[in-house]
Parts: C-alpha cells; structure tokens; sequence
C-alpha cells in the first residue's frame, strides 16, 4: 500500500443511513478519520447504533487488533465535510437528480484528486457523472450490507472515469479490508444485484401464487444452495457437479432446461457453440488448476467449516446438526451405578477444520475435546443441562495438556475419564486421548470447582451429584494413578 | 423417533451417480444397509469416490461418532435391489419415460408402505405418478449436491401422495440429520430450482453479454450476498435491511425497482397492497420473535462465524481477511536487541463464537489465544513460516493453563511473553494473559522442542535462532519467577 501510507486518512460519508454508517464504521475502524454530513436530526443517534455493532463484530475477525479508531465528527454543510477529504462516499436515496445536486456541492469543495464514490444499487456511473465538473472523479463503489462486515465492493468506472481513481479506490478498499469487485462494463444494478433481483422477482411469484412463504424459501436458500455460494458461488459449484468431464458436460446436461418453465425469466440465450466455449474457457481459467477432487474437499472442508460455525447460534444448517446430534448422544436411561472401568467420555472423528498446516491436530482442539469430554462426565454425574440451568455448575480453574503422539485430522479419537479427587467442591479429572489405533496421544488433568452461577462462587454440589461423584471417585481410586498426574512443567529455569 | 424406531434401516439406491452416491453416503453413515441398482460398469468405482468424500467431511460436523455405518451392496436388477426396503430413492436422468419405467418396476417387487423418493430437480411428483400402481407412494424427495453434507431436502407430494408416506418421508429423513423441507403445492422446479435458475439465467447473459466472466459472478456472490444466504436467505436479511420500520418500509424502498431493468426477469408480480401484507404478515411471523438488533447480531455473529470458519482454506471472504491480518500484523523492521520488558505477543478482541452460554470465553480459547502468542513469539526470534518452511519448527509438549478471572466476548485481551528457559532444543514460555482492565486473567505455561520437519525427531536450532532466544532468556531471567510457574495440579488424590 505505497500510496495510501502518504494519503491523509479522511472520509466524508454523505448520508449516514445504514449504508453510510456502515462505510463510516469500515473506516473509523480502520483508523481513518471520518466526517458525516447528513441533515437528518436522528443521524448521530442512528450511525451510533451501527457503529455499535461495527465495533461487536469486526474485530472478531482478525486474530490480531485493528488500528487505533478514527476521529469522527459531524458537519453541518456539505463542503465542511468534503475539504481535504481523501475519499467522499455518497449514499443517499436512488433518485439521480438527488445524487447529481450532490456531486455538485462536493466537487466545489473536495481536493480534485479524491475519490467520489456512489452506493447506488443501480445507477450506471455515466449517469452519475451527467454534467460534472470533472466527470473522471465519480465511480460506483457498491457495498454489501453490513458494510462493516461484508468484504464486496463492486467498483464500477465509466469510460470517463480516470484510471487514477479506479485504481487509488481498488487500493484503499483493499487497505479497508474489502475485496474491490472491477465491473469492467456498466450495466444497471451492475452484477450482485441483477442476481439478487432475479430471484427476488422468482420469489416474490412464490408468495404471490401462495407456492412458498418467506420463511419457506428462506429455508430453501439456506438449509441448501446458499451454503454453497458462502465459499464459492454459482459456476465452481456448477463446475464441481459436472465431474471430471466439466463445464461443457455441465451445459450439456442442464442446458435444455433453459427452454423448460423452471423458472419466470424466460427472456434466455441461446446456448452457442460460442456460448458453451466462452463458460468453459472462463471456468477452465478460473478453477483448471484445481482437479474435481480437490475442489470437492475445498468444497466439502469449506461447507463443514461453515455448518460448524452456525452450530454456535443455531442458525440454519446449525440447528440441524444441533438436533441430529442430541439424537446421537442421548445416553439413554440411568443404567445404575457407575462402572469400574474407565467411561468413555468422548468417540469422534478430528474435523479437518482442526488441523494444522501439517494435517496434524492444533494443540487448542486438544483441549476443546477434553472439554466436551468433560462437559459429557458431567452429564454423567448428573450436572446436565438442567442442572446449570438451575443455577449450579463446575468451572475449570486449571488444565495440564501433555502431547504424547501427534494425532491425523479425519482420525477416529476416544477419551477415556478417570476421577482423581471428587469431595466437597472440589473435581479432578484425567482424561486420556487415544489415537485410532488405540495408542494414548495426549493426556488432559482438569480441576474443577463447583460454583452457584447467581453468586459466582464456589458452593457445594447438590447431594446427587456429590453421591454419584463419590462413587466414581472410589471406584477409580483403585486404579493407580496415571503416569503424569499432578506434574508440573518442570526442569530447570 | 418411534417410527424408525421399529423400521428396518434398508434404503435402494437407483442410480449410483453424484446425487444417488450422495443418497447411499448418507443412509450408511448414518447406520442404514445400503443396496444399489446401477448399470454403469463403472457404478462401483464412482460411489466410492463419493463415499470417500463423505467419511472424510460428514462425521466432521459433529462432536459425537455416527452410528456404525451400515452395509453396501450392489445389485443387477431392481426387483433384488428393492425388496424389502423402507426407503427407494430414484436418481436417474431427468426423463420422465425413463423414471416411470422404473417405478414400474419397483413398485412390483418392494414394500407397499416403502417410500418411493425421486430426486428430479423439475418434475412434479403428479407427473411422476404418471399411471403408477401405487401413485401414493411416490414422492420428490429433491436433495442438494453434496447430499451427504448439505441438510436441505424438498419434500414435494402431490394430492395423490398419501400423508402416511409424506409422513414417514420427513421423519426418516431427519432422522438422516437432513432438514425436509414440505413444498405444499407441486411446480416446476420446486422452490430452490426455481431461484438457482433465475440466477443461472441471469448470470448466462452476463457471461454472453460479456459484463462478467464466470470467476467474476462468483466472486460477486461469495464476497457479498452469498455470506449473508448460507444463514438467513433472502427476505429475513431485507427485513432487517428494512429496520425498525420493518418489511414493508423495505418493499416501498425498493419496489419500484421491479419496473427498472435491473433483471433479465421482466415478468414480474404486481406489488399491489394485498402481496405487500402477505409477505409483511409472513415475514412478522418468521422473524418477529426477535427485534431487528437481535436479528442484526445474530446475522453479524454468524457472518463473523462463517468468515472466521472459511480463513482456514482462504476460500472467498476468508482470503480477504488473511490478507488484511498480514497487514495489520506486519511487524516491520528488526528493531534490534530484544527488550527487558515483557514483548507483548498478542493484543485483540475475543470473538462472539468464542464465548459459552454465559458470554465468558470458553476454556480452550484461552489455549488458542495463547498458541497464537507462541507463534507470534517464535516469529520474533527467527522462527518464522520461512523457517518453518525451511524444515524446522517447535513443536508444543506440553500446556499448563491457570483460569484465574473470566473473560467477556468483545473484551480486549492483551498477551505478554516470559523466556523461562531457552537453551538447546528447549523452550519455556510463560504467557500471561490480561482482560480489558489490565488485570491478569490467565497464564499459560508451555514446553516446546525444537524438531527437524523431515525426519520428525527433535534438534538444535538455527544459530540466529538459537541466539536470540537466547537473548530473550537472558533479559527476562532478572526477573522473578512467574508465580504458579512450574507448578502441577497438586493437592491430595
């Protein structure tokens, strides 16, 4: 980023909606001061709100902190908020006699050489440009709600765009984190939104002829396809479906579909010889240096990825893995008094999510499987979900990880739980990890207390829990104990 | 699930390609015998390659082992293939001559109460029915690429289906972790065919038009609208783009769109009053549960989810952020000889999906943040991903980690690194980690050899490694030993 390590960092956001406090976030957290222009009196009430939301998520990205924030200010005047701008982004509603007045009082007043960028949906910039001062300044910079979050930024120059702006805006949205889209010919609604319009105009039949209800097709989006375009969108996957014999296998089997009524944009091209080429030249040259398989588990590692994230809220596919798994685990009836031998706490293949660049198991899933290994002796126990849900639990106040053998991702792994101490408020575990081979790869030493969740502080366990506590305790202090047990990380300093 | 409870967990698979290997991967990871009917000589070799796949990625989603897989068999005829089954599911060439014939002969020879699933994309299930024995028992049962990790299936009966079997449909596919989704009246191409050919239409005359290349439509939906479908889909994400004002305001912003070109598909509804309260009483009913900032937060921690989850693979959004990181993390020149002071080797803000019900981070996140310190500090003496790619690493033994206050998501968490040994292939680190208000949280002691890559055994550093860890060891050996440095997980067993 030579250029912008010079440029001053200032914005002036030109209408601060959800849109413009959204760019006004994606800068400030970027550390760019920002200036906001809008005469609506709920403006500073309003961005505050996104910037609050902004500030919740953004950084969440990264494994590492974003700049120190950027100073924000509001203006009362269009050329208060544009003078000395290195970038001015317009976001105003779409009424291009509205956006032209603008690019007037803007262009009076900002340096010639900033940015003047446009949110519209669907305005070519030709359009925009109209009767500028200097036509070769505004483009379409297109964003994707929640700005702050959402990497898409469709830039769009006319022919009288200068190639100086196209590409000092390609190169701080880049330093903003976002990935510029170059729509290289303009065309109303540029490229996302002639998608999102497609189907918002199939779905909005749906509803209309009483097919599907929103939530219906919601479902159909994001229980399915929408899953796949998250990671690669519509012709990789397309491309993946046709198999080795590829895109043109790809055409020719779905091409006659275009003639069929499977859907209300009847208005098609005609599949040419030329056509069929053109995709898959184009789809050679975007995904040819892949084979199918290796798309299929880029595919595949990507959708689990995902699938595994939404697991957390419960959303879509998540919620769907969250009840198929309920049904897997039920442990089933209380079979009476605990066993002698070791439970097993935990059976599971090692996602490749959890895998190093080695393909070797990341030393923090260790620990995240002897974490739901002791969530499960928990259960066991008695201190289930409802249990916490009464108020009581066991926290973890120390956990000792030995790596004994270095464990595969897709390896079937087993733990095994012993009691080392179980009275009063006090639990300790050791968990062993085995390997599919049934070799011990890794040892987990837990100590718990027991704690009331309203007092946050430790508390006795309820009399069940200490009495089936107590009877695994005893049954295991038979057993020696493991070697490693109660060391410290040792040797000399 | 009383139902399957009782069944025999035998499905036929007619069709062994993409989707019917799809079919049998997902019947017999999730315990079910599998037979299949597919001429193909080639059947056998094909469906492994599917069934590789999906032992690799399904057992992945969950933390739980599937059931034992179940047994696969191939069959020459269909009457062997089907008799007795509980489930049929017919995957062949979209010719409707083609799949009556099969049903044929299949209903000859299988169960009356088995289910009968097709998995056409187009055909309504009337049309399949065609002059069938048994029309009652046919069914779409229409699944999405890869079947054996996407949840969605559309379960289209016509009126001639009987509920019994529509019933029996949906329960044994959730007990299949898959997510049936009950089209209520039969259409050409169901619900989600019908907006991914909107969209393939579309992106045809894109591509013919010579606005966008494939690689470009597709970046143009996984960068933006993509991340926001594979959890909310379409309207629940205009409902919150509508604000507080909610569905309606957002179709009076946006409906006179449906007049301007800004789709191929010009055919499109009238929004009189009665289809705009139609989808605004859908929508209040899907989504009105939540207030539009708890959908913008659950939308954000998903999307934050989904992003984090692709940056393992780069793919898409995940790409972006791994190239904005190296940015922010750049740590510039060599600045000389290492400090006195503790280095700080990590400063960020702890995600949402880190957190546990209660909001506070979950143990093995403690772990993750600090392997992350343990990478950032072997980056500052030299060890870094061109040693690593050189053939030398450290690879971690052992872990011990104190919690000693909680941690909130969306709290800023700062690391600072102790050298408690450095010498030969030894390495000791103390990591302290603070919370927002500079207090010390957690500490994490680790023990790490230095190995060689390629023979897998362990070895002395570089020189220059060696040296400045060496360095670090010694300036930080002046100051007191960490305490609870050393020390195991005591106290009586």
């Amino acid at each position: 980023m030579n250029q912008s390590d010079h440029i001053t960092r200032t914005a002036a956001i030109i209408g601060g909606g959800v849109i413009g406090g959204g760019w006004a976030a994606r800068f400030l957290l970027n550390g760019w001061n920002v200036r906001v222009f809008d005469p609506d009196p709920q403006a500073g009430r309003k961005l505050g709100e996104v910037l609050d939301n902004a500030r919740r998520a953004l950084p969440s990205l990264y494994d590492t902190a974003l700049p120190a924030e950027g100073r924000l200010s509001f203006h009362d005047t269009i050329p208060e908020a544009v003078s000395g701008a290195t970038w001015v982004q317009e976001s105003v509603p779409e009424r291009l006699d509205l956006k032209r007045g603008i690019y007037r009082d803007v262009q009076a007043h900002c340096p010639p050489d900033a940015v003047i960028g446009s949110s519209t949906s669907g305005f070519r910039p030709s359009e925009l440009q109209g009767h500028a001062a200097r036509p070769g300044q505004i483009i379409v910079t297109h964003p994707f709600n929640p700005v702050y979050l959402l990497p898409l930024v469709e830039v769009v120059p006319s022919p009288a765009t200068t190639p100086a702006i196209t590409g000092k805006a390609t190169e701080i949205l880049t330093a903003l984190g976002m990935k510029p889209l170059l729509v290289r010919r303009e065309i109303d609604a540029h490229i996302a939104d002639r998608l999102l319009e497609s189907v918002w105009r199939e779905g909005l039949w749906l509803v209309r002829d009483g097919i599907a209800t929103t939530a219906e097709i919601d479902d159909a989006i994001r229980y399915g396809f929408g899953l796949r375009w998250a990671q690669m969108g519509l012709f990789e996957t397309y491309r993946i479906a046709g198999g080795e014999a590829g895109m043109k296998h790809f055409i020719g089997q779905f091409g006659p579909a275009l003639a069929w009524p499977w859907s209300r944009l009847t208005d098609v091209p005609e599949l040419t010889d030329d056509l069929v080429d053109t995709i898959a030249a184009q789809s050679d040259a975007q995904s040819g240096h892949m084979t199918i398989r290796a798309l299929e588990r880029l595919r595949d590692d990507n959708l689990v990825g995902i699938m595994r994230a939404l697991r957390k809220s419960g959303s879509g596919a998540g919620g769907v893995i969250n009840a198929h798994e309920t049904r897997l685990a039920d442990p089933g009836p209380d079979t009476g008094p605990a066993p002698a031998d070791l439970p097993v706490t935990a059976r599971r293949q090692v996602p490749q999510g959890w895998a190093d660049y080695n393909g070797h198991m990341n030393e923090s899933h260790y620990l995240e499987a002897a974490s739901l290994a002791t969530d499960r002796f928990m259960g066991m126990i008695g201190a289930d979900a409802a249990y916490v849900a009464s108020g009581r639990s066991y926290f973890t106040v120390e956990n000792h990880v030995r790596y004994l053998r270095e464990v595969k991702a897709g390896e079937e792994i087993t733990i095994t739980t012993q009691v080392l101490r179980g009275e009063g408020g006090k639990m300790r575990l050791f968990h062993r990890l085995s390997g599919g081979d049934g070799g011990l790869s890794a040892t987990v030493e837990t100590m718990l207390l027991h704690v009331d969740l309203n007092k946050r502080t430790t508390a006795p366990p309820s009399g069940d829990v200490a009495a089936r506590l107590a009877e695994y305790a005893r049954a295991h202090a038979r057993l020696p104990l493991p070697e490693g047990a109660g060391r410290g990380i040792g040797g000399p300093r």
